[in-house]
């Protein structure tokens, strides 16, 4: 399936190019106290380590804002200022180091957006205009009667204008709803309307399992569209997972190459512990940096081999041993007892050599 | 967002309509050792609980065949026979009382599709031709070199041309690969191409998250396009996971009626242990059958009483205590201790009362 993303605008948040053809950037949020500041860049040094590339953290005080500054000092990766209500706290965080801020026009004045417009345009640094489903303001919700997609882009695009008019070109948008139909309706009507780069993510999505589906679903969909420059999944749950279905949605449409493991369901036909080999191998993995290897681990002669074929590695179960697959050739015999080992010796190698493969 | 449906031909599998506007039927397949009946039987138990409407078996031997008609005995759904390589244990898994069978173009000749599709012919009961990426016959991968999207829908036209000449109507299709990528390439191709139901998946997606991730895009993205009459995720775990994230994707897009949670992904804002009472809460609905009703857990005041007011039932929790919402309206001030309790008695009236509200 290829994938034509739409054209929009490129912007720069603290370095990070967003939009205009640009690899779709990772965000996600951290959940310590901001005041507590070395909690905060204990999470976001987690969050980076997993992949995410832009980390944005909620400013509701003086103290956080003083926080914000000692995490922005030591942060690898541009911070984004969550606001809400207070004006004065984003540009607080302009002026503690911050790369962007996300405002919600739900509950910011108009003239307040104008104001904090105006110190991020003389600064350089970005604004998310960040709508959400559950926080349209009231004039809105009067006039539509639910947080309807044309409520939603209405009430982004009046933000935006008020932002470009005060004079700051750095923004990307966003209108999220919890469910992923609303999510997708509301993009597909605001990608029409603006060439902005758009920030996308199904809100509230829920606990780890539904708000994955759902994130997936909603996301997915708009991706293979082409819709989405920047993404974030919000899981009720440690943001690095949020991080880590991110980056399985981005590989799983080819917009992020990753190391993938392709292992079957296990059936009746399947004669060794599969579940036990594939969580440990899955283990092993999330410890380190890999190249978008391709593994199969496969349990049985029915699709094993062919499986094993196509990937890169690949080992098919049989009963008591299985056969080893390099780049799609049976190399060699291994007994049961030694998969998971051989498997991982495997894998460094293609490591090590990966560079001179590509 | 609206999905209109492909219209595909109906069938019946053992009482189950698939296609022509029935609903998405969701399928796993157990993964215990066959012959065992009653470990067999106790998984296609806890398969049908969580929601499942046609249960796969794998048929490997004689053995299996014996129990098979054990399971078939007390199973309260239909029951599919997994036969590869011997058309023999089709045709006895059919005498035990198989409601279908599913059957691999490429590990079965065509002499002996035919046979089995003259003997289900016979006894009315349902033919799945399952093609998958690992296992395309050799004389299609050496035409296309690789298992492309149309050598997969050659491989699965083929066999219904031989099905259907030999007297069996009651026709299912698969064409999985093991990426979403092709797997959408080869089902959007075979929509195209056949108006029968077709039984959609992404083989061998890998372990829970990645797996759930990969699934929820590919069957995702094919169901929003209206393509799908029966779906089953495969997973390298519990095949129970398999119905639940089958049945959440189905949800997602509004395929499906059933509970759903909406909870934030906490922030620096959150003042309260929200992924511990959202874990709670999913918990003990995970219990029970639950009408479609939608619960809100929020956890602070920026979305939270949006989101709540939007569901049945909604928690928006601040600092020490929240605010109970019921179908849209706060009535009354809940301790944070009682969250949990107070949103679980909701639920409970509103479940009692569901028959009168629709």
């Amino acid at each position: 399936m290829e994938i034509k993303r739409r054209k929009t605008r490129q912007i720069n948040v603290g370095g990070v190019t967003v939009g205009g053809g640009a690899p779709v950037r990772v965000q996600s949020m951290t959940n310590t106290e901001t005041a507590d500041a070395d909690a905060t860049i204990k999470q976001v040094r987690k969050l980076v380590k997993a992949g995410c590339e832009l980390v944005r953290i909620g400013v509701t005080d003086k103290a956080s804002v003083r926080a914000l500054k000692k995490i922005i000092a030591v942060s690898s990766v541009p911070i984004i200022a969550d606001v809400h209500f207070n004006p004065k706290l984003a540009i607080d965080s302009f002026n503690a180091g911050a790369a962007g801020v996300r405002i919600n026009p739900g509950n910011i004045s108009e003239e307040n957006i104008t104001q904090i417009a105006r110190e991020a345009g003389k600064r350089g640094v970005a604004i998310r205009v960040g709508v959400n489903a559950g926080s349209l303001q009231k004039s809105l919700l009067k006039k539509y009667g639910h947080p309807t997609p044309e409520a939603l882009a209405e009430s982004a695009l009046g933000a935006v204008r008020l932002i470009a008019t005060a004079g700051c070109e750095n923004i990307k948008v966003s209108v999220k709803a919890s469910s992923a139909g609303a999510t997708i309706d509301s993009y597909r009507l605001l990608s029409q309307q603006t060439d902005l780069p758009l920030h996308i993510g199904v809100t509230e999505a829920g606990p780890l399992l539904s708000g994955t589906v759902k994130s997936s679903v909603g996301l997915g969909i708009l991706l293979a569209e082409g819709i989405g420059d920047t993404m974030r999944v919000s899981l009720t749950t440690d943001p690095v997972q949020e991080v880590m279905v991110a980056k399985e949605i981005l590989s799983s449409l080819g917009l992020l190459a990753k190391i993938e493991i392709i292992s079957c369901p296990t059936c009746a036909r399947t004669e060794t512990d599969l579940i036990e080999l594939v969580e440990d191998v899955e283990e092993a993995l999330a410890k380190d940096f890999w190249p978008p290897i391709k593994v199969a681990i496969m349990g049985c002669v029915v699709n094993g081999p062919g499986e094993a074929r196509e990937a890169d590695i690949g080992v098919a179960c049989g009963k008591g041993r299985g056969v080893l697959f390099r780049f799609g050739k049976p190399v060699k015999n291994v007994e049961e007892d030694d998969y998971f080992e051989e498997l991982m010796k495997e894998l460094v190698t293609i490591k090590k050599n990966w560079r001179e493969r590509i």
